[in-house]
């Protein structure tokens, strides 16, 4: 029934490169099928203003995609002057999630800028990017520890993302842009690996959902989240 | 328990004034207790270019904050030559909740615009956004079907929205802004009077939280929502 | 003769609303006739750079339009990303009114902005807004003074201002939308209760206009402003 | 008394280079004393969106400082990537003026831009602009005229633009910097040669005034239009 | 002497993997050694303002640097809301060098943007994405022609670029980021297989240059283009 | 052969009226032919961010065009909000140009903007701003060392700069419009009194060059500079 012939609880492939670039204190590029997304970690020894002196750290993200990541070419955001609202959510999205799992006092006054750059769309790129980014910063935090300038590990539990929709009445995990396009709803969860959520958004597209539907939805996300876990711990292992 | 002395699962009082400006083809000015938000509705004879000629209409909003509607004095949004983040996603998030109780088609190629100007906050100014929307889009469209433009009416239902929060570890109904600025988490739910959900967004703010406790939140928005449909229908009565 | 019915020395019915929200040091709704204006003034700690250190306070203001205040919609300043020249050069003018009646140095290193914005406009939006301007700025003073924080009163005197124009040949005062956009020429004075002149502007729209016709629209604005001036005293009384 | 030793109804000298540049249908360079400006009128085959198929034509004015057109270096403001307020401000008026005197219907559909730019300011910059930019219109008309594209002269009469302030005291005729930065009232007047006002605008900067030294200002600015009408005709005498 | 330890005129390993990302009709991720760039060739059937009606085609490009691929972090253009001088100035070197090998007559009114994006930048980014472009525009004509879009192939041979400068006081051969930050000159060329110049640009930066080093560094600018163009053309090769 | 009749090597009239406006430090009208160039030199006491605290001064440009410096009207680029790549690029290579013959080291803590702005147009503007910007920055510096600011001349010797192009098959020098929008190619070169190359840019526009062309165009430029460092020290004598 799937365009892609998976099951409805059926992930794509997930797959994990770490240290993509040389650069970045933590790089990966993570895919969820065909959809890449590079996320480089930037460790900086300074906090934005509002927390200055106050002895704690931030964690802020920055999302794009690049102009041809899609099926036809978008115009570029440098170009047209501005971010677009989409833009702008899905990078508050990113940064609260990876804050949840993050002890910012531990941290100290410093700020870790996740930049989650799209090669190549084909849905779930916000969820892609946060699963990504908890990688990125997971091998920044190493670095920084193994540098001897943390007291303790900031970084709390894992934290994963993924989508999950209504598509001709029937839940399902992991949207591919088909999917995605036509779904009658359409939810991201972030979940912990505790089992705790960070974040649900479930968005009537086509048709409006019942309390049923998102607990199934959510129910999808327990699913594929496990599957992320494990993809991440084996990506941060040495 | 709660700073205002209300109990978990009571609203602010709610008063909707229909018709509070003149020129508005729609217009309302919505409070949720000392929340009191500007919404009028603007029929244009026009589509966005990517719906020409389809036949279908449009819905959609623009939100703003006045500078000293908070407690201390925000930059201006038209000064600093763009809107922020958090405008965008609740405008967006205002045009969605109202398309989903909205038949496109038969609204005819036009448009409505809902701005959604808040004059006095004190939480939950997005929730009380769309509440009032709806007013003001039903008055607007009362209009249409009195000029005899619309062969059927093309609002479906009514549709409100409220928020719920966990508020020193117990979930609350309608986050004043004392609440809201101390929650460990904060959602909002936009349902439609079938019982059907719109949109659900939670977020862990100090705390991340579990399946049970979204539950308990969708009940506490039930709750509130029931408050708001009947004001809505009192305020749209002859 | 006027569309309103009005003889030409009439003003429509001024009404004042003194604290029409809660936040800000000072605030009011100001009506002339259906023109509405919500002015509030915010008390900085701050002044620009350009004051620093100069032991000198300063008053300013912004201005803005909600897009529906008129009788078509118009694009949100906020979304443009610009403020129009009409805006900016109306903020200047309110700005330098009330400093003619503001001692800087007695109001000590602060700054009181002034946020005027049309809720909904029928002509003489800019004259109201600096009408209200001064309840909104003689409130927020009496509560610096009130806490101890001045040595004595800033403010000097009142401050109004009020259009007139040459409507069909004949001068008559305050013009409504109706009348300005027909006006051949169109006036705005700020005067102060001593008689003396903030500011005098007349432009010719549609013919010009010769020193007799100037001399007459002064003396309108002289009774207009009569007016606004008890009407002010009226609204500041405890 | 005034810092240039002259006497309070003295204009400085009135410089006018017609034909200043090439390529522009109408070009100067108009000089009050050292403040020197360069307009150029461009004549477009085509009106603004809101003018289209109406059988009116338009004149419009754009005004710029040079960088260092001043004592201290200011911005660029196409480096900072917006006009100031005064500049719009400014344009505004220039446009306005020039509209006093052009029969719009007469043009046909066309447009004339007038550009003003300041290659050296010392005072008057935007009264020296408007009073250059009849010029540079006159000459551009002649042209059009000589071409047969008009059947009639749509330039009305001249019109001409002067500072005047009270500094010191006494109401003085066209301001340079020293006197225009200490005055204690600054106006513009925009004269008709048929002795009409065009626009008048007067403010207080340092001190409000009495009806009766609007009245000396008005007059001080007839003497100096006076001047410059006689200028401009001499400049654009075969 | 150099760095790497590479001789005066040996290049850095050149590495390309066309059709790198899959929605595009051309793409490439081509590497200088440790800079990589993914160039993506997206045709438009259309083309910009001045050239509707003509007949002909247009090729152009995009530049941007992902905010992580440098050494330390640099601002997101996107956020920042504007593209610096540097990124428009090799946007703009990259699409004339593409242009002066496409004759545009034969592409047809058409249009194909190439976005040159650097995922990790060691020097030589901007002469990477015009090496690189060639290999996806030929994709990208090889895709139209085989839909038999074009009557005949509008790419007329190859191009290639590659920096030179003087290090040390020796002229080198694509010069690396420590070489890059220290050298007294820096040159980019653009060369075509038949030898030709598309671009010569040298700049003094540490020291100027004499005659016979700029004749020196284009000669090692032919050594490294023999080079691209062998790795060119083995990566268009079936 | 050439449309003005010139020889292949004959520069057009170079024309510099140094002091050409009062208030900057350094300021010169420069002309080749008809092209007419206002460059102003501004002394600062203060530099960039980037060089605080380390003993050294900085030089920089500005660039712009009056909106009708060309034959047919262009926007303002204060007007539209930015400026364009080429305006960037241009005020990038005068910048360059000029610290070439700067020791920034000698111009101690201290910024010199040169702002050259072109008031008519006809081919070779940026050439002609930087020989102009080197006499404003000339006089400049000689202000300085007359008051005593500077222990000893940061001005290490004179540098010009001159277009040259291959038009209808021959290489010329000093390109003026007509040749210019119909040169196969295009170069521009700045050159220092001691024979060294600061900068060489040479594009191919109709059609790609030979490194004999490259030469020979290098040789003609040598010609142009000739002249202009003549003109350049004419102007600077006493």
């Amino acid at each position: 029934m799937r365009p892609s012939g998976r099951t409805p609880d059926q992930m794509r492939e997930i797959t994990i490169t770490p240290r993509f670039t040389k650069h970045a204190e933590g790089s990966v590029l993570i895919g969820f099928g065909e959809t890449k997304v590079l996320v480089t970690a930037s460790v900086e020894e300074k906090v934005p203003p509002f927390l200055r002196g106050k002895g704690e750290g931030w964690v802020t993200a920055e999302y794009g995609m690049l102009p041809r990541a899609t099926h036809t070419r978008g115009n570029r955001e440098a170009a047209k002057g501005k971010q677009s609202g989409r833009t702008q959510e899905i990078q508050r999205l990113i940064g609260r999630s990876l804050r949840a799992v993050t002890d910012l006092k531990l941290l100290g006054e410093r700020q870790i800028v996740l930049d989650c750059d799209v090669i190549q769309a084909d849905g779930g790129t916000r969820t892609a990017s946060i699963s990504g980014a908890w990688v990125a910063l997971r091998l920044a935090i190493d670095g920084l520890m193994a540098q001897g300038k943390l007291s303790a590990d900031p970084l709390t539990q894992k934290v994963a993302a993924i989508s999950c929709g209504i598509y001709k009445g029937t839940p399902v995990l992991d949207l591919d842009y088909d999917e995605d396009s036509n779904a009658d709803a359409d939810a991201n969860f972030v979940l912990l690996e505790n089992g705790n959520i960070a974040e649900a958004q479930a968005t009537a597209e086509g048709a409006t959902y019942d309390e049923e539907a998102l607990l199934r939805l959510l129910r999808l996300a327990r699913i594929g989240c496990t599957d992320i876990f494990a993809a991440q711990a084996k990506a941060v292992a040495k």
